[in-house]
């Protein structure tokens, strides 16, 4: 069992790791948001058969328990579904004492947290990711709905009580999804903890075989490097934004080749790898990149930029990203391993780069 | 003119109280909110002809201003209008230090104000209030949107940048409009400013001849309670709730009239009144009521509920306000002129209560 403690300026809350957490739920909630007059659990089409009648059997008899499943899948992070579940929460009568569970993985979370952060103007809620990537996304206190014209634009800053982490609901999950989750990890060595970073290198070689103790002390490890950076800057006013290490790239990949058809990780394992050479470029340092191509390879990851894509595009969402003020290319650099900075980049860096690193170009 | 000072856990700000500010909010959004990218201004159709020229020219070339105007009235606090909102916001290309304005009365404050609270997770926004009942809706942070199951269900704490109140804009209001509004101020007075309100008692005894000067003294110290109440209390947790004094009944004679059937301030008054009286009983004190009562007739306010109202209907609805959590009665008391308590109340005392007050009881 792990536990990372997360301290931000509205609020202080606990992580906790462990197999079997979701048949402690309703014990656990008892301590931790004392009084609760009534509780949602939101989760999805995927993760409900298999998880959904354990967390509602984990409450005891005189428990208000409601549920609502969406379908799985990111086109529920829309404005009628999250009307929806608005319209469920006062049919049952949620009041300001009430709280939303988020069981699922980012797209339950986010919006799941954006009908808690606006219920009756807030109410309490509790993740509890179901999936490796939502290791990530479950902390911090981001949550969102899409627009049409934007991915996560409409949204707020509300933190959750708790974050519940059943590992047991990662051990079947397909590759695919350890692979888009893992991406997130590495990020959070690369711009924090170098030893980390090494340890990974060392000890994540592929997804098959996975020890229960060694995903648990990887999870609490990531978690620590989030839950730092967010202590230090809660609504991205200033270092939150290393975060997005890997992702300007990585998002315009994503929303070039049309979301779902790479996984989020994917894209940002080929977004850090061309950070890094960036960061060779125009910060005089070297990363030796071929090691963690090979590595990547060997984890299955794609590391180039599909050939299908058009450059001038990709620079032109990068540039449109909306960490990013009107018309500078702004990116989350290396000066180091574990390291990161912010650095404005001239157009042209990019496009040489973007070539160099398209499938094919050196083959 | 006035100026109030806003200090909460989340932001400071001021409430600026001038004749002619209209012409002034672009110089002062320089000084407020500088660096700020673009403007987004919000009104609604009818405060566009008398005063969204003025505001937009007070912007110098420079400034990148844009604007959307919303059908006047309650309707317009809907998820589709707020979509359509968040629609604009994006498509003009609002970022993250752009900034919305809120030109308006309570609709356009809490719509517009919703918009920038989860607008990229949070954007700035300022309050240009153009009616009386304004004056308390846009100091306070309080932004939300309507659901058809209940009235300002969704929402979020948000405090402006800055409130710049132009009482050019209040000269020409109907009466209608004082009314609803002054309910407020009186409230103000009742629940924490004894000598305010024997103040209002002395000086306000009409609104058919008003002059800047006794109307700028009053919004200031008016506003001068709301923001004490909100620094002590940002998010109503405790004393915050004192400014629900009148509201228990009110908003249930408004919700089984139909809201817009009578003015916000007018279903306020009758349930001050009936506050009155509860606390005389309640707390064994004694105000005189038929003194309030004539006061409030002299300036046009209905004092009793109206006789086509249910009793138990009301009853009904007061427990279930929003602000109770389930089954007892909570209401708003006064221990003394200027000094508010929260009590339980019996609901057997309040039907004996609600019969004595509605119209025709007494002869």
């Amino acid at each position: 069992m792990g536990s990372v403690h997360v301290q931000t300026m509205s609020k202080q809350y606990e992580v906790r790791i462990d197999t079997g957490l979701r048949h402690q739920v309703g014990a656990l909630l008892k301590e931790l948001l004392q009084p609760v007059s009534s509780v949602l659990i939101v989760t999805d089409s995927n993760v409900a058969p298999f998880y959904l009648k354990d967390v509602i059997q984990s409450f005891d008899e005189s428990a208000v328990v409601y549920d609502y499943v969406i379908e799985s899948g990111e086109a529920s992070k829309s404005f009628s579904v999250y009307e929806q579940l608005l319209t469920k929460a006062l049919e049952v009568g949620l009041d300001r004492k009430s709280a939303v569970i988020a069981l699922g993985g980012g797209v339950v979370g986010d919006l799941a947290g954006f009908v808690a952060a606006t219920y009756m103007r807030g109410i309490r809620f509790v993740q509890m990711p179901t999936t490796l990537l939502a290791h990530d996304s479950s902390v911090g206190g981001k949550v969102a709905i899409n627009h049409r014209l934007g991915k996560n634009m409409v949204g707020s800053f509300h933190q959750p009580e708790a974050v519940l982490y059943d590992t047991d609901c990662l051990m079947s999950l397909p590759e695919e999804e350890w692979k888009s989750g893992f991406a997130e990890v590495i990020k959070h060595g690369f711009i924090r903890d170098e030893a980390f970073l090494k340890q990974l290198e060392k000890e994540w070689t592929s997804f098959k075989t996975i020890s229960v103790e060694r995903l648990n002390d990887m999870l609490a490890r990531s978690i620590s490097v989030k839950a730092d950076v967010v202590s230090e800057d809660e609504q991205e006013h200033g270092i939150r934004a290393h975060l997005n290490f890997g992702h300007t790239l990585g998002h315009a990949i994503e929303a070039q080749l049309g979301y779902g058809k790479i996984t989020h990780g994917e894209a940002v394992a080929i977004g850090m790898l061309f950070a890094l050479r960036l960061s060779e470029e125009m910060l005089n340092v070297n990363f030796h990149i071929e090691q963690y191509e090979n590595w990547f390879l060997q984890l299955g990851y794609r590391t180039k930029i599909p050939a299908s894509l058009n450059r001038e595009r990709l620079l032109q969402t990068m540039s449109k990203d909306k960490k990013v003020e009107a018309g500078t290319i702004r990116m989350v650099l290396l000066k180091r391993l574990g390291e990161a900075t912010i650095v404005n980049i001239p157009p042209e860096k990019i496009r040489v780069l973007l070539d160099e690193r398209m499938e094919g170009a050196h083959g």
